[in-house]
């Protein structure tokens, strides 16, 4: 590694013990290196502003950080377990070229404060990506629910077999779930869009920041004010992001579900194209609806990071090490979450239904609800009604067509309303 | 247990298993049923306008209705096993009373969409006392920030004396984390505020019911549109709820470890009034501030009912009887959770500092950051003023207050700027 | 409540706080009240071995504490708000009763040591109650692999159809699940069996305890030595306690997933007898296998406790007040757990298998990799014999008789080897 | 990637999709492929002994295997994404470099089991480097226990001063907790330690596989029996190694709180090798104990791979894709639990004891139990003499030797029983 930032004389150094503290930390800054950079540069401007940097030496600083960005991105600068962190990568690296300007760059922040604004730069756009996935997955259902909506489908609770459903029903409530999870998103990421560059340590310093500006230049909705508590939202922000997103992964969850059972071959209800499955090292006649598994599963890695920063939150105020465990967690949470869900706007679109399997699943018990509630309509109390449609003699093979032009209440297959959904999905945009 | 609702010829009834199937629901509901009866009259309003029941049951309904609810909140109508469940319960009682319009109440709607409306209106509740009471521990922290923010306080990291820090900045970051909580609080019960009534068991029914009355009745913001994902949201909404308390009791957790050390002999920063503490059954000197403690541990009950509702939601769509272990869960977070949030306001009103302490803890090293950023500013590279003031030798005791009204950047001891957080509590109310 | 064990002059008490104090503990206490009964009937022997207590006075403390634990079954004695907790209640009883004698009782230990030990015994009890229905459970489905084991059964995985099984290889997989489930819970309980009643507040007393005594008087394997470690392992081991049960009820979990899969109309390979199920309020025509649903869902209470209970362990050593919150979560982890554990057994004797339809579910391709094996056994490499086994003109409808009778690896259908795991399950008992 | 083992004609790859699948999955094989080798050695014994391979075959595959290994180790065969997995990588070299004996190695296995092998294997490596490093922890904590045991230190209950404690008090604490997470650490190594070779798909193969070869030669305890118990256990195994990690990383959490307290400036009982400490990018003064805090921090990790895997297993029996993602998790929780617990035996033996401040902190309040103890032994009841010592008036300065002297309750300081806990501990070996 090379000469640690806040390396003293007489201190002792363990190589063993420095890399345990390491870790893959400086692997995992490389996720946040860009948004670093750019945070440099604005706190590079403020600095200029408060006359700690001359033009010139803001000129330089500017180009610099370009030009590393630059060759971050052609694989010309690798950031590795030579430097302590990204942080110290930086700093380095302007000192190698501008000498004092480099030397310069750190004045009045701390690294706690500039590995908040990087993560909270990447919250963001992941949040965003995240929004937008979920927008486009509900834009794909209502399209499909418009398109083949009054396809007959079975409906179930307990998985029993209960009542004539339809693929408007079943589409329109994976819209408005991933409609829902959009708008969560959305919010989560204005309840998170602080900006806490300028809190150095978590008490702030004798210098008159321009937090104004960094604000601004780094496109943040409002200042993070309170110094220390800048310090108190690491962690808490994190596990807000991974809930909107975990929201999100739980409809996939129970989506996947649905396509798990639908593509067995009791149920039959769908095939998968080909490209979303693979075989078996040892049974020759498998395909296996793999992708689907998987897009189920990755709810596990949210929950796995959502974990991993719950746990290190018992402490008392103030930044401690323990907080450093928080960044690969996000990582991992949204690498395997977006992954997953940014397969499945075309997954819903390629899906296809085998309408005959669909209709031969619907059984003459199914039609006992629809009995029961038009002899309530005719004045029979309900609870009486249902007694009399409880008695299988009264069952009989019904048109499925006509159960669900009957199914009138709001939101039901007769009334599914996708204009609303659709002009709530607009909204988000 | 009274007949069950569903009960038919020929099944038979095992008394072990009822007792599991049923366990503690009926208890459970007890928590809901002033909301399930409100939603029952909103039911029997929209019924009446769809026809299913004339002016006269709907007007005997509605009086039975309040007469329960009077009766239970008297003690003088008991929810207990021998009904299956708070909503069975409101069945009978409505047909012992009033016979066929009692059997009539049950018509178009489902226990499954009666559980999703009384919990959704409960939710909405315990979210509004959530905010509340954040906003409220944030203004309390305002005004102490205010009033005594210049007083020095020792600023650690990593446990460690780091610089020197004040009330100020202490209560600041109370009152924007607070802050945060409560926008959140309300963020969640907007996205959360959707009417289920009217979705049945998740697949509508066949009669025009009149959802947007039950919507404006109940004083929801929305209708939830589709039926199928009526069922979807159990759980999701829920959880969403208990991270939006979890976040609050982060925070809470945090200060109660703040308190927990400052009330400690070592730091002794903290006297708390005594009403706070308990002793010891073995050891007659303790006075142990219990209450500091379990604000601390009631995160833990938050973690465990998400966790528990979490574990259930791995199915497919549709109502699986799983989804019932969902319930204590939201009563558990939120009794424990609201329990000890609501003792905060008045606990952070009686808190006493020992500024003797609190001043004699403020080491000379705390100066050096200081030190280190004043050489910086009269124009030696921050780098080198770092290493200059690394020298313990260039360590001498400071005036607190100096360095204190030198910490000029926003959001530090300087310029707290607790208007502008005082505004964005405003905006919440 | 009567008065605190701990009350001293000057100190106020606020009725809101000590509610949020108490909570629920006195009853929750009631579970532990009997084993807390028992250990101070032991302590109260120890006491007079080193001389605290004569001969009458033990006499009399043995008798009241015996008089005691009648009246609390009989519910003569009710465990209510009006004492602080269990500990008190037990002291204030012995005091009312004996007087000094009963003023002499808390001699040499804390509640800290007693609701330890309570706890101790109580993980005791419930390890062997899980202990025992794992070892049922695997006796009745290592009964069945005997009797109905040659049926055949489709073989799936990612919930495609595989290769033929058998009920044979079915049942023999929940049998080897719960042998190792009792052996787990049985080594769990080794493992807590160890008495911390003797060490006090964490740090011993300045009497020589008869803990040898307490340790056999009570039936502990040894004794917990160290008196600052009992403290530490407060949370650890109710944590154990609760991974051993988790261990089942996800072997519970994943035997429910099949049965509920198996009882739907699609798969249609089980019958369930009507007291498993229930019905719906709404649909006439449900008959839901609740029973299977909620045994699925009680692992989220194990999930759930033991989340409560690591929340409460970020702790420095010693007695905090944070882990009276660990008491409710076991309680309704085994409440819950070994609820619907007890179950099990009957279920799985009860189950009735509908052997036309498991037959109907066998297509060609499910034998396509006995096969590909034949043809390696004859000498062609396997990957090539795979390659021609995956031609869909080679796949032919088999005999899955012979395919079971041919699967000769061991622990599969041919060699199932039950005497194995027989003989494993008995060296449990 | 090279080609897929199962790959058939007419099958789509869709590079997206197949990166999505695949993952990092071969990246995590690197963990396991010298198990994998090992395996696959054992593997083709097996099919020699049975007759599927000759011994010139068996002969070619075990050198190749070998050279395999010898290859990996030095860096010459680099298993990265051109290989599906490790398993097919195995498998492609094996085929160019021996031909029709490589394609024979898959005869009767699946990757299925394969992994499970694999999996278990590194599983009883890790349990077994965790049972060493706990029991090199308490060999450390007994032995400074016996050197320095008599030293006073303040105990505490609450955070708050309770009673006078002693160094062979706290050092004994540790050392019996580290016991008991190496017996528990054996005790999971013993309940995994069975064969699933053999088990294919799980369902096993029409061919006499030679599983007793296997068990012995890979030095399993047993044969896992039942082929589709062996699927079952997946991920149920890991859970268990993970939570018996976890045993002692909350060990080592609340270990790390009392040392990151004691190396605060308020307590200031432990000073730290400069080695186990680093500095702050802006604060010149700092030496923070971040290893300490690292080291508390490292239970997040194996409870993120708990909860991933624990969020897998809601599934039907047979093999599901989402099985996958339990890999990853458990490299996590090893990787940084193994790292954080090898470090803890030198930590203990190089911390130092700050024994004035000790002292200091000792006050006449800590002496009051004994003194109620002692009027108690007197013969006064000992709930008057617990009324008595709370007088702060009786309360004095006491000699902290005398008050541990008398500390004669076995466990306690005057009887720490060390060398029962030193014969535990030897009956581990």
């Amino acid at each position: 590694m090379s000469q640690l930032l806040w390396q003293k004389p007489g201190v002792q150094v363990d190589a063993r013990i420095q890399q345990f503290l390491a870790g893959e930390d400086v692997i995992l800054d490389r996720e946040f290196f860009l948004f670093d950079i750019d945070a440099s540069r604005a706190h590079a401007q403020g600095l200029q502003q408060i006359g700690i940097l001359d033009a010139d030496e803001l000129a330089g600083l500017e180009r610099e950080l370009t030009a590393l960005a630059e060759d971050f991105k052609a694989g010309r600068f690798v950031l590795d377990e030579q430097y302590e962190d990204g942080h110290s990568a930086i700093e380095v690296r302007l000192v190698e070229r501008l000498g004092d300007a480099g030397k310069k760059i750190h004045t009045g922040r701390s690294r706690n404060d500039q590995i908040l604004v990087a993560t909270r730069l990447w919250l963001k756009d992941r949040l965003a990506r995240l929004a937008a996935v979920c927008r486009e997955s509900a834009q794909v259902a209502l399209a499909r629910a418009g398109v083949e909506g009054a396809m007959p489908l079975p409906g179930y609770t307990h998985l029993q077999r209960a009542v004539v459903s339809s693929l408007g029903m079943w589409w329109a409530a994976w819209a408005e779930g991933f409609i829902d999870d959009a708008q969560r998103a959305q919010q989560t990421l204005g309840w998170v869009d602080a900006n806490p560059l300028g809190s150095a340590a978590g008490y702030g310093v004798n210098l008159p920041l321009a937090r104004e500006h960094t604000t601004s230049a780094l496109g943040f909705g409002r200042m993070q004010v309170s110094a220390a508590y800048a310090q108190l939202s690491r962690g808490k922000f994190e596990m807000a992001a991974i809930e909107a997103l975990s929201s999100a992964l739980l409809d996939l969850r129970r989506l996947a579900w649905d396509l798990s059972l639908f593509t067995s071959a009791e149920f039959g209800f769908v095939a998968l194209p080909s490209q979303y499955t693979t075989g078996s090292s040892i049974m020759p006649n498998k395909r296996n609806p793999d992708v689907i598994e998987l897009m189920r599963a990755s709810y596990s890695a949210a929950a796995a990071a959502r974990t991993e920063i719950e746990q290190l939150l018992s402490l008392p105020s103030g930044y401690h090490r323990d907080l450093q465990f928080s960044k690969g967690a996000i990582f991992h949470a949204f690498g395997r979450g977006l992954g997953a869900l940014e397969l499945l706007p075309d997954l819903l679109r390629n899906l296809e239904w085998k309408t005959e399997a669909m209709r031969a699943a619907l059984d003459p018990s199914m039609y006992a609800t629809d009995l029961a509630v038009d002899l309530a309509r005719q004045g029979l109390p309900f609870r009486e009604a249902y007694r009399q449609a409880a008695d299988p003699a009264r069952w009989a093979q019904g048109d499925p067509e006509a159960s669900l032009a009957a199914r009138t209440s709001p939101g039901s297959a007769a009334d599914l309303r996708l204009a609303e959904l659709q002009q709530r999905l607009d909204a988000l945009q």
